[in-house]
């Protein structure tokens, strides 16, 4: 299983990622699910994968080798808007499932989805969602976050707190905090989490920071919240 | 859908359902999951339901009608724990899922789960939950809550702040800010909340309560925990 969560923010964009991938119980590793997509210069857009990992790897893979190739439709170094390059990435699932998927289907299931999130020049920062049909949706100020994986222990703390007019360092204590309520409910989202906190117009490529088990602001922030949540709910009155 | 929780204490026993029952976006309607059994005198049962409305309807109307048969395996009224009152429901689901389920299924799953709690004479408070399979598996100390429906939105908070120590009051607390959350992120689950509180060993068969939507309580509960929970998100460091 998986989780990535993307967050559209006036002031930019908050993406995150856990790092688990498992055949069952008995196969699990730890790979990167957030990575920087070889677009133009000049711009940023990074993608997150959710599903079967020889899909998405495949598609990634795809995706950079292809990049600068001048091939129409498969070179998002070509892309000139970030729709462009959620069609490229679409069309890059699409073949991929195509090709490998009645093949896959005796083993599991070959499908996977993706969100991609950045700004290319001349635009504003933008996030969308790759179904597995490879079609896709963007993120809205109306519906500022978008989700892959196991997308729902996560969801309440979102739906509660976070606007698109939250500032980016809120954005990110609250993701954090999603990953914490799903953490606790599904083992199969695990530690670290990459998150990329990328600020509107910075065009930066850079930023990752992976967050490990032990680290003392994702540690501090667990239990501040725990304490608190715990000395909220004592404080509501009993029916 | 549906959001059905049961929750196992030292000191007895909360159910509680929502009342949304559809079939796609425009069919709507309110139904009562949530009934007392027919079982034997001085004991105190009741069940939840969730799944295809005709079959919970059909399996608890037969097990209405059958109490009191003297009918082997089918008479909930004879049963003398818990344990046979969950098997004698689950062969009650099974025959009518047998019964109809190829029929149903060019047109939908007739599948369906329950929970059942309550205290037998002679037994402490217990809670099971029978499967689609029909087949079934009891709360204990260390997992004190079960759940069927919808069950993913409500679980963080019950992870984090319920164990079978706590009180009835809390407990009964903690299972409307579970349903919250639910009824926050997925519109299939819908009001009146009916919820039921039960004393160990007072075998009492009343006390359903129903949270309609403008129940002081439950309003009171629902703005206190939204703003407790904005200022504690508040309160905590960013990144």
């Amino acid at each position: 299983m998986t989780y990535c969560l993307g967050i559209l923010l006036r002031s930019g964009l908050v993406l995150a990622s856990d790092s688990r991938s498992n055949a069952g119980v008995d196969q699990v590793i730890h790979v990167r699910k957030l990575a920087f997509l070889p677009v133009a210069s000049g711009c940023s857009v990074a993608i997150m994968s959710a599903g079967n990992l020889a899909t998405t790897q495949a598609v990634v893979s795809t995706l950079q080798e292809k990049s600068g190739s001048g091939l129409a439709g498969l070179d998002i170094a070509a892309a000139k808007t970030l729709f462009e390059v959620a069609s490229i990435v679409g069309a890059a699932l699409r073949a991929i499932a195509e090709r490998d998927g009645s093949y896959v289907a005796a083993y599991g299931d070959a499908a996977a989805s993706f969100l991609i999130g950045g700004q290319m020049a001349g635009e504003e920062p933008r996030l969308f969602q790759i179904y597995a049909a490879s079609n896709f949706v963007e993120a809205t100020d109306r519906s500022p976050f978008l989700q892959i994986g196991e997308t729902k222990y996560g969801k309440p703390i979102l739906v509660r707190a976070l606007t698109i007019e939250t500032s980016l360092e809120e954005a990110a204590k609250l993701a954090l905090l999603s990953f914490d309520a799903t953490l606790r409910s599904n083992v199969s989202v695990g530690m670290p989490i990459d998150l990329l906190t990328y600020v509107a117009d910075s065009f930066s490529t850079g930023g990752i920071k992976t967050i490990e088990v032990h680290d003392p602001y994702w540690m501090a922030l667990r239990d501040a919240y725990g304490k608190g949540l715990a000395a909220l709910i004592d404080s509501l009155p009993t029916p």
